[in-house]
């Protein structure tokens, strides 16, 4: 029954790379955005290496069949969503790392998780800073794919940032390798960062070369919690006026009840907002950066305020907000926001939302990377209940427009895939969209990398 | 005599934006590269504004006249040298900047200096890190469309890690918006940074927003020289390999006697090679920094070494190896190379370039940002000298491909231009400059943007 192109496939590859069980391609149809629309390939290729994804992308290049690039499947924008008759293209196996202590530098395949990253640095002393919620689960290939962002990105700075080099395969099979381990490096076309974030559609990342940095010096965290949203906004504006926070996280009264009921770690159930709050500056640094943290919590009108150098302790409340998605999809299913302003705008952004709930008669939580003004709405709904998906999708596209329309992002760090992409114009003008698509036409004439996503 | 698409140009501007005067025209012609096959533009254009730019730019494709978008003038590989019947573009005259204190951004016209830049940011106790040694004089939308480095770069990045947006105006004089003043933002393709280094082969950057952090703390200058050459490397990356310095600049004893004939600051004229190296990691950990650094040059085998907390020291000698180009510079013309190098080829590197001053019969200068691998060999010639004009291009092409066979690049930071791109395609290759011309020709199809430079 098997297609004779998939036939072709197989023969130039393996059996065991090119997977046709429908059982397991039920598996990669989606990523964790569940887009509902998702279709049914005709393969999925677990790519072990490089050759393999020239010869996949050759192959459907001949075949003009379309190939859906995908990681770990822990995309939350539906970048990596199969559709029908296509190949989705998965990198999980291709897991090598190299690290060189001297160059400070990392090279390393896609499917390697960011998790195992930072781990593969930290035998050598030194650190790989972007650290999306998710960093256990997710891969590199796909972080770079989608610039992904994280907690310490406030201080650090995002995935682009972290990218030196890249090996591609484009559409049409070739292979380019893009930068190196070099910190400065201006021959050419900024070519490696055009392929960061762009999310599958103008080739496939098959190696990253990594900067690293010297291991991140023990951190002090600072929680607060405030009856008042507008406190817990101004004390987030106090502290990013005054130092650069290694974290400074926001959570709301839903989320805080989530996770505490997930978790049962104490948290004050009562409070509109809680903030948690980083310093790693080095040595005695550190504690002039949290008292300045807490003064601010406090004259912002905080009702606790808690500091802590116990890594472990601090820990425990990243990894509480952290937990606050699962925590909150225990509650009903989830439409996950990414919308970003300008930091002077969150205010506006959190009450807007709230208004938005409001006149859908939606929950949405909202918790956010508040140092960046990079927020995530979590707008839950009943799934058998039709009425009340159609208003959180309603809500879904709302708090995108206000995020628009206060100078924002509609993401800051999962990227546009299928989900949002209805959403990019009115973010980018159409002017831009013309010069997107011209870049696409360029370099996948055929548009055979992941169609649908993004444009 | 003005040709008649001058004098429309003219007329949808005006007589003091559009400059046919032959005497002004020649300060036009070239760059600090003294491009000796510079040509002879139409006009220059000093626009006012962003509308001037994207009229200019409708009036070139109209006429399909060349246009070369050009900052200060203070370029180093002739990236904004004149094309015979071509337009200058000069963006020196949009001087406008905005600076947001809360947002730790700012909105800057492309003409501004870099030092400006600096300044302004400094009213609000904010920083823009990135320091050409021409920062006194390079204008931000030069140090833009080169992504510039400079001396602290080795800690704090370049400037692609600091420009968050742009607005550019293509071929056809359409503006566009990219990015902005959001620390995340994953919303379509990383246009942003695509023109970022771009030479002005792509577009026009109009106006650039920057990431600023807080003001850079107190920092205290190591100081160390050596008798062997060697000795410093191996200091260099003992000290890299055990922090992240602000600064660490290297000038071998050519560099050294130039700058004291120029400067009479006492350095040492016997040493073989001069480290500069910087830390400004807060407070007491400052001093644990310089320790560490120092100990290194010592253990390395350093002839002297100086430790000094006074910034009006320290500041004196990054002075001296900032004026190491034009100190030189005194002693006959130059071939200015920016040659990179992952870490561990750097002593290589400086050994492989004495071999081929021997060779030639030049004298070569070394300058390095050491702590990113990044050189500056500064071969001297006598202009009158015909035959070793000769030899300083062999050598200048012969250090090119030194760098390419350890792993490095040919411009770590001053761009390509024209008198770098023979050797562009031996550093990324036929499948890196076919794809360069696909997204050259997708957004510049009459090729009339910076005709020349880069391709």
């Amino acid at each position: 029954m098997t297609d004779t192109r998939v036939q072709d496939l197989i023969g130039l590859l393996d059996e065991k790379v090119v997977v046709t069980d429908p059982d397991i391609l039920a598996g990669y149809r989606q990523d964790w955005a569940r887009d509902p629309d998702a279709g049914t390939p005709l393969a999925v290729v677990r790519a072990r290496s490089t050759d393999d994804v020239a010869a996949v992308m050759r192959w459907a290049t001949t075949h003009s069949v379309p190939v859906v690039p995908r990681g770990a499947g822990s995309g939350l924008s539906g970048g990596a969503t199969a559709v029908d008759g296509g190949i989705v293209l998965s990198t999980e196996n291709m897991r090598a790392i190299t690290v060189d202590p001297v160059t400070r530098t990392a090279v390393v395949q896609p499917g390697l998780l960011n998790a195992e990253v930072k781990a593969a640095a930290a035998e050598h002393g030194l650190w790989y800073p972007p650290d999306p919620s998710s960093f256990e689960m997710c891969s590199i290939g796909g972080n770079a794919a989608t610039n992904a962002g994280g907690l310490c990105c406030v201080k650090y700075g995002v995935t682009t940032d972290y990218i030196l080099g890249l090996e591609v395969v484009l559409a049409d099979g070739v292979v380019v390798r893009l930068g190196g381990a070099r910190l400065k490096d201006s021959a050419g076309l900024s070519l490696t960062k055009l392929f960061v974030g762009s999310e599958g559609v103008l080739g496939v990342i098959t190696e990253v070369t990594l900067r690293l940095i010297p291991a991140q010096p023990p951190a002090s965290t600072v929680v607060a919690t405030f009856a008042e949203l507008s406190d817990a906004t101004d004390a987030i504006l106090a502290i990013t006026r005054s130092l650069r926070p290694a974290m400074l996280e926001f959570m709301d009264r839903t989320s805080v009840n989530a996770v505490e009921d997930a978790m049962n770690m104490g948290l004050d159930r009562d409070a509109a907002a809680m903030l948690v709050a980083r310093s790693d500056s080095p040595g005695a640094h550190r504690t002039e950066e949290t008292g300045i943290m807490a003064t601010a919590c406090t004259e912002a009108g905080a009702a606790e305020v808690f500091v802590t150098d116990d890594p472990d302790e601090g820990e425990a409340f990243a990894a509480a907000r952290r937990f606050a998605i699962p925590a909150v999809e225990r509650t009903g299913s989830l439409l996950l926001e990414d919308v970003g302003v300008p930091l002077p705008a969150l205010a506006d952004l959190v009450q807007g939302i709230e208004k938005i709930a409001d006149a859908r008669q939606v929950t949405v939580a909202v918790i956010a990377h508040a140092g960046d003004g990079n927020t995530h709405p979590l707008i839950v709904f009943d799934p058998e209940d039709r009425d009340m998906e159609e208003r959180a999708h309603q809500a879904f596209g709302e708090i995108m427009t206000l995020a628009i329309s206060l100078g924002g992002t509609i993401t800051g760090e999962h990227g546009v895939g299928r989900l949002k992409k209805a959403w990019l114009p009115d973010q980018v003008g159409d002017d831009v969209m013309e010069l997107t698509r011209r870049i696409k036409n360029a370099l996948d004439p055929a548009g055979i990398l992941n169609p649908g996503a993004v444009l």
